[in-house]
C-alpha cells in the first residue's frame, strides 16, 4: 500500500471543529488505499499559553525546561486528533515524538533530528493503523525532551516521510500551494503546479513562509516528494521535488521582503582584509548579512554596505564599530526603509535577458533600484520600501502577463 | 544527606502565585540540607480542561488515547515549577513519568506500578539537584503512556519515596493535617500528630478523602514514614507510620458516608448456598458489598440486608432479581436515606468498652442503630441520613470530650 505523510499545523486543529475537518481529509486518504503517517502541530493557541505561563513564572527560564513544557503541546493535539479518527471507527494511535523515534542533538529549543528509529512506526503502519505523530520534538542522548525550533513539524514530517521511504509528503496549511507572488496582495497571483526544491527553498528564505528551510532542504537531500496543499479547500496543491522532466519555467515567483535593514560603513580603509574583519566579527556576533555590496576605492576608502534582518540592525551596528573602533558612528549608517523584491527560477539560469527585464519592469514604474544581488535561480534587488509592493506587482505582470 | 520526597496536588499548583509558594517550601527544604524529589499533579484547572476538550471530540474516545492526552497536564505542572525553583537560583531538572522509570501494567486511566527503574532519579539525586517528577503517570511495556487513576500522584510519591529509600514522604494538601472528624462540620475537631497505616486505610475507605488508599497500603508495604500536611499553612502535619512505640489512643476519628444505599431482599427462602448464590452474583456484576446481615430464619424464609455504593444501588437491585428469578419487586427494598457513621483506632481492639460506649452515645441523643458493623479496629452503625451529623458531634464528644 502506498504510504502518504501528512502534516497539519496549529491552525488547522485549532478547535474540534477544526480537529474533525483534519479527520476527514485523513479518513479520505485511508479510504483510498493508502497507509498514513500524520504529523500534528500544537493547536493554535496552546503554544502561545504555555509560554505566557512560563514567562509569568520565571522569564529566564531554561531552554530546557522550556522544551518539557512547549512539548505538551503537540502531545494533546495529537491525542485528540486519534480521538476523533476513533469516533469515525478507523483504526489509530498515537505517539510522542521520543515514541516515534525521533533522536536529536542537544540544543535544546533549536534541536537537529540526527536519527530516527523507525520500528514503533513501521510496526503500527504493518498493522495499517494510522499514526498520529506529535510534531516539533524527539529526546535527546540524555532522554531529555527536545523540541526543533520554528517549523519544526514540516521537519519532523520529511524526516518520518524520508525515513519510512513515504510515497509523499503532503503539507497542509492555510493556503492552496505556492503562488508566483502573495495573492493577498497581487491580483493575478498564480498558484504554481510543481516547484523544484532549489527554488523552494530560496522562496523560503526570501519570505515566503509557506514552508520551513530545513524541511525542503532535508526533502531535497532524502529526494522526499513535497506536496503543499490547503487544509480547508479540497484541490491539488504545489508538487515540490527534482527539476527532472519539470516543465521549465521562466521564473516561479515574486517575492518581498520588508524585515531588513540596509547598514552602511563609510569611508573605510582601502586595504586588504578590511571586509574579512568586518564580516568575521557579524558571523562571531551570529548576526546573518543577505546582499553585500562593496565600493571602489577611492581617496584611500572604500564603503561597505550590507543588508540584516531588521532585529539585527543594531547589534550590527555595535558588531561594526567593534571591528573598527576608530570610525565614528557618523560613518555607520543604518535605513530600515527598505524591502527586497526578488525573483526566483530555475529557469533564469538559461535566460540571460530575465534581469534586464525584471530591471524594466521597475523603471517602467519609475522605481530606483538601490542594491542587486543574484544567483544561479534568483535575483534580489533593494528598493525604498514604500515602493516594495508597486515592484512586486509590475515585475509579475511582467513575467505572468494576465491571460486574455 | 537525607532524602525526603514531597508530593504537592494539583489545587497547591494552581497558578502562578501558587507555584511560587510551593517553590518556596522546596527551597526551605533543600536549604536545611536535603535532597528532594518533588512529585507534582496536574494544575488545578487544567485535567478538567483537556477532558472537555476529549468530550467535545469524542466522548467514546479510547482509555490509551486518553492517557496521552492527559498526562500532558502533570508535564506542564513539573515544567513550571522547575522554571520556579530556577528563577530563585536551585539546581533543579524535571522528569515525566518514563524518564523517572516508572513502568505500570496496561491498564489505561487506573494504571498499577509494576516497578521503578530508579537509575535516572538516583543519578540526578548524587548531583544533588531538586528531581520534579510528574506524577500520575507512568509507561507500560508497548512505550504508551499510562496513567495511575484517581490519587495516582500519591502513588507516584510513595512509590518513588520506597524505591530511593526516602527518609520521609511528605504529602501536601489543603488541610493541616488528619483530624479525629471533620473540622468543618464538628467543632472541637482535632488534629492528630500520628496514626497507623491501617488506621489511615480505615480512615480513608469510610470516606476521609485526605489519602490515596492505594498509597497508604503502599506506604504500610515498604514501611515508608508519610507525612500529611497543609501547602498553605506552615506546621507539622500527621505521620502516618507502623504502630510500634506509637502512643496507643482509644480512637482516632469519628467519619460519616451518605453515599451509601441499603438493599434488603426479603423471603428468601431458608436453604444453604443462598447468602453465596446472592454475593457471588453481586461480584460477578463488581458491585462491592459492604456491610451484611442476615436474618435468623422464620417460616422457611430469611431475609438478607446489605449495603453498597449509592450509585451501584439500581444495579445491585437487578442483580438480585437475576440471582433469584422467582423474587418479585416487592421483595427488594432499596433505601438511600441512609448513612454509615464510624469509628476508627487500633486501641479499640484491647477495649471491649468502646463499642457500648459508641451505642451509648447515639442512644443519648435518640438515634436509632440499623445496622452494626465490627472489625479489629473499626465499628460502624447505620443510622437514618438526617441523624448522621448529629451521631458523628456524639460520638466524636463522647471520645474526645472538650477540654476545660
Amino acid at each position: 500500500m502506498p504510504l502518504i505523510v501528512q502534516k497539519f499545523g496549529g491552525s488547522s486543529v485549532a478547535n474540534a471543529e477544526c480537529i474533525h475537518r483534519v479527520a476527514g481529509i485523513i479518513a479520505e486518504t485511508y479510504s483510498e488505499g493508502n497507509d498514513i503517517i500524520v504529523v500534528v502541530s500544537a493547536q493554535g493557541a496552546t503554544t502561545d499559553e504555555l509560554i505566557a505561563k512560563a514567562k509569568e513564572i520565571n522569564p529566564a527560564h531554561s531552554k530546557r525546561e522550556y522544551d518539557m513544557l512547549v512539548s505538551a503541546g503537540e502531545q494533546i493535539s495529537a491525542a485528540l486528533l486519534a480521538m476523533a479518527l476513533e469516533k469515525i471507527g478507523l483504526p489509530v494511535i498515537s505517539l510522542l515524538g521520543w515514541q516515534a523515534g525521533f533522536v536529536t542533538n542537544s540544543s535544546y529549543t533549536a534541536a537537529r533530528i540526527k536519527k530516527i528509529n523507525k520500528d514503533r512506526v513501521a510496526a503500527e503502519i504493518d498493522k495499517h493503523r494510522i499514526v498520529i505523530v506529535a510534531g516539533f520534538q524527539g529526546i535527546n542522548k540524555y532522554d531529555d525532551i527536545t523540541t526543533l525550533g520554528r517549523g519544526g513539524s514540516d521537519t519532523s514530517a520529511v524526516a518520518l516521510a524520508a525515513a519510512l521511504h513515504a510515497d509523499k509528503c503532503q503539507i497542509f496549511t492555510d493556503v492552496e500551494g505556492v503562488y508566483t507572488t502573495d495573492p493577498r496582495k497581487v491580483t493575478g497571483a498564480k498558484k504554481l503546479e510543481e516547484i523544484t526544491y532549489d527554488e523552494m527553498l530560496e522562496l523560503a528564505t526570501l519570505g515566503a513562509k509557506i514552508l520551513n528551510n530545513r524541511s525542503v532542504e532535508m526533502a531535497k537531500k532524502y529526494n522526499v516528494k513535497l506536496e503543499v496543499l490547503s487544509s480547508v479547500k479540497r484541490a491539488s496543491g504545489t508538487i515540490v521535488k527534482e527539476a527532472i522532466k519539470m516543465e521549465k519555467m521562466l521564473i516561479r515567483g515574486v517575492t518581498n521582503d520588508t524585515d531588513i535593514a540596509r547598514i552602511s560603513v563609510l569611508k573605510l580603509p582601502d586595504n586588504p582584509g578590511i571586509a574579512f574583519k568586518l564580516f568575521s566579527k557579524l558571523a562571531a556576533n551570529k548576526i546573518n548579512v543577505d546582499i553585500i555590496l562593496q565600493s571602489v576605492g577611492r581617496d584611500g576608502t572604500k564603503d561597505i554596505t550590507f543588508t540584516v534582518h531588521n532585529s539585527h540592525g543594531e547589534k550590527a551596528i555595535a558588531s561594526v564599530l567593534e571591528a573598527f573602533p576608530n570610525l565614528t558612528k557618523e560613518n555607520v549608517v543604518i535605513d530600515t526603509d527598505v524591502a527586497k523584491v526578488s525573483i526566483v527560477g530555475a529557469g533564469m539560469e538559461t535566460h540571460p535577458g530575465t534581469a534586464s527585464q525584471m530591471f524594466e519592469a521597475l523603471f517602467s514604474q519609475n522605481i530606483n533600484i538601490q542594491m542587486i544581488s543574484t544567483s544561479e535561480i534568483k535575483i534580489s534587488v533593494l528598493v525604498e520600501k514604500k515602493d516594495a509592493d508597486k515592484a512586486v506587482s509590475a515585475i509579475h505582470d511582467s513575467f505572468f502577463p494576465e491571460e486574455k
